[in-house]
C-alpha cells in the first residue's frame, strides 16, 4: 500500500517515525535514540552532499529510505523539534487553539535533500503564570480525533511524564492547561536526595504503599503540602513502617497525589495519554481520588500528526480526511 | 576565668565546639569541618594510644586541649553525634518534650581518654506521619531560655535549613513541630533539574524576585501545589519576565512561600533561629505573609546545651543555673 504521509514525534531524547498510509493507516513505525539533544554526529553523504548537520542526520535515518521510495511525500514533525533548540523553531500558537490554528501555522524547514519538513507549533498560554507545551497539542487532538461524538463536550486530558500536562478542550478547542513537575521530581529526589539514600527498587509494583503515598497527599496533613509531606518518606522509613523497597513507590503515590489534588475541578471524563504503566498509576490514583471515568487513548501522537498534514493540506484532496475509530 | 562545660553541636557536616564558663558564659568557639559523615581519618595517639576511631579524632581535636587543661570539664553534644549513623545512639524522646525530659535522658559514651561525653536525644512526634529532629530540640531549649517571661504563652519557633523545623511550643514545652525539606529541593532543583540550566547566579539577592516567588505561592496559582507552581521558575523565562540572574532568588521565594503557606495556624509571635542570611529570608517572606512580630534568636544552640546540662545535673549545684538574657 503506498504511503501518503511520513509523521515524526522528535522530542528530546527519541525520535519516532511513522509512515502513514490512506485515512492514516500506520504502515510502518520506527523508534530511534535521535532526539535533539543526542543527534548523530557522524558524518554521511545524503543527496550526493557529506553532511555533518545532526537533524539532518537523523532525518535520514529515520525516514530517508521511505524519501527514496516514495519522493513526493510530504513531511510533519511534532515536538521539541519546533523548540529554539530545534530543527528551526516554530513559535508558540496561544490559546485557544484548535487543529485548524495549528495545522496553518506549520514552520516549514527544506532538508538537505530538497524536501520540506513541516514543524507543528507549540502551545502557550499567557496566564498569570505562563505556560507551554510541544508535541502533547498534537497528542490532545488525536485524543479529540478519536472520540466518535465528543467534541462538543467537555474533557480533561492527561499527559503524565516528566512535566506532566493537564489539559483542558471544549468544543475540539485547547481552552486551558496546566503544568506539573511531577515525573523530574520523582527523578531527582530519587537520585539526589536524602530520600533516594534509604530507597531500594522494588521487584515487583508496590501497590499498598503507592496507594498510602496518594491518601497522604489528599489527607489533612496532604494541605501543609509537598514540601512537608515529602519528610514523611524518610520518617516512615526511621519508623520502620516504610520497607525500604516500598519507598520508591509511596514517594511515586505521594507525588501523583499532590499533582492530582492540584486539579482545577473534578471533571467527569478524563482521557489518559502515554507510557502505558505511567498511565496505569494515574489511572489508579484517579480512582482513589474519586474521579469516575477514565479511559487511555491509543496512537495519540500519529492521528494528531494526521489530521494536522489535513489541516495544513499537506495531503491530496482525495484523501479520506478522517481515520477509522 | 575557669571553664564549667564543654559544648558541642555536633552535626552531619560541621561540629563546633563551645568552652563554657559561668552562666553559660561562651569563653571559647571553634568550628570543625568535622560532622558525623566527614571525620578525621588519620590515626593519632590519644591517651597514650593510637587511635583510628573518626569519633574519637574529631573529639579530641576540638576539645582535646581544653580537657588538657581541666580533665574533669563535663561534655555535653548534641545533633547527629547521637543519630543511628553517630557515635552513640540516643534514641528519640516522644513530645511533649522539654528540659527536664530531655536533660533526664542523656546518653553516655566513655571516650578513650575516660571523659563521659553526653548526648542529646533527639525528639520524635508519632503524629499520623512521624516527624523527627535533632539539634533542633536543642535550640528551641535555648530560645526559651532566652526569653525573660515567655514560657508560659505560646510561641512558634522557625529554624530554617535544609529540612526546616517549625517547632510549636507552650509552658516551656515542645508541644509539636513539622518538616519541610525546602532548603534540600532548592538546592537539588538547582543543580539537578532542567529550571538550573536557565539559572545564573547574581551577585546581589535579588528582591523583587524572591518577592514575586513568595507571592505567587500565596496566590490563587499557588493553591495548585509546588508541583505545579515550579514550571514558572522555567516558563517566565521562556517570555522574558525572568532574567537568568532572578531565577534562582524566584525559586527561593517559591518555596519559602509553599512552606510559610503550610504552616497549621496564623502565630502572633515567631522566633527564628539560624544563619542570619537565611533568616532575612524568611523573615521578609513572614511579613509579606502577614505575620505581625518575627524576631530573630542569637547563640540559641549554646544556650539550650547549657540548660540541658543543668537539668542532667552535670554542674556543680552551686553553679548559676540560668544565663542573663
Amino acid at each position: 500500500m503506498p504511503a501518503q504521509l511520513i509523521a515524526l514525534d522528535w522530542g528530546t531524547s527519541s525520535l519516532r517515525a511513522y509512515k502513514l498510509g490512506p485515512g492514516g493507516l500506520v504502515l510502518e513505525r520506527r523508534a530511534l535514540a535521535s532526539g535533539i539533544m543526542h543527534l548523530p554526529s557522524e558524518p554521511r553523504v545524503i543527496a550526493g552532499i557529506r553532511c555533518t548537520d545532526g537533524f539532518e542526520l537523523a532525518f535520514d535515518a529515520a525516514c530517508g529510505d521511505w524519501l527514496d521510495a516514495q519522493p513526493g511525500l510530504p513531511v510533519i514533525a511534532c515536538g521539541m523539534v519546533g523548540s529554539a533548540q530545534g530543527w528551526s523553531e516554530a513559535a508558540y500558537r496561544d490559546t485557544p487553539a484548535d487543529v485548524a490554528t495549528l495545522g496553518q501555522a506549520l514552520q516549514v524547514v527544506r532538508s538537505l535533500r530538497g524536501v520540506d519538513v513541516h514543524i507543528v507549533p507549540g502551545v502557550i498560554q499567557r496566564s498569570s503564570l505562563p505556560n507551554v507545551m510541544r508535541g502533547e497539542e498534537t497528542q490532545v487532538l488525536g485524543v479529540l480525533q478519536s472520540l466518535s461524538a465528543g467534541l462538543d463536550s467537555q474533557l480533561l486530558i492527561g499527559l503524565p511524564g516528566s512535566h506532566s500536562k493537564w489539559v483542558e478542550v471544549a468544543g475540539g478547542c485547547i481552552t486551558h492547561f496546566d503544568t506539573f513537575m511531577t515525573g523530574e521530581l520523582f527523578a531527582v529526589l530519587s537520585e539526589h536526595s536524602i530520600l533516594g539514600r534509604t530507597q531500594q527498587p522494588s521487584k515487583h509494583f508496590q501497590a499498598a504503599a503507592f496507594d498510602r503515598g496518594v491518601q497522604v497527599a489528599l489527607s489533612a496533613a496532604g494541605q501543609m503540602g509537598l514540601l512537608s509531606t515529602l519528610f514523611s518518606a524518610r520518617t516512615l522509613g526511621l519508623t520502620g513502617e516504610l520497607a525500604p523497597d516500598e519507598q520508591p513507590d509511596y514517594l511515586s503515590g505521594l507525588l501523583i497525589g499532590h499533582e492530582l489534588s492540584g486539579l482545577r475541578a473534578r471533571w467527569p471524563d478524563i482521557v489518559l495519554v502515554g507510557n502505558s504503566q505511567l498511565c496505569a498509576r494515574y489511572q489508579r490514583a484517579l480512582e482513589l481520588c474519586g474521579f469516575p471515568r477514565v479511559t487511555l487513548a491509543q496512537e495519540a501522537t500519529e492521528r494528531g500528526l494526521w489530521q494536522l498534514a489535513v489541516a495544513a493540506g499537506l495531503l491530496p484532496a482525495s484523501v479520506q480526511p478522517v481515520l477509522e475509530a
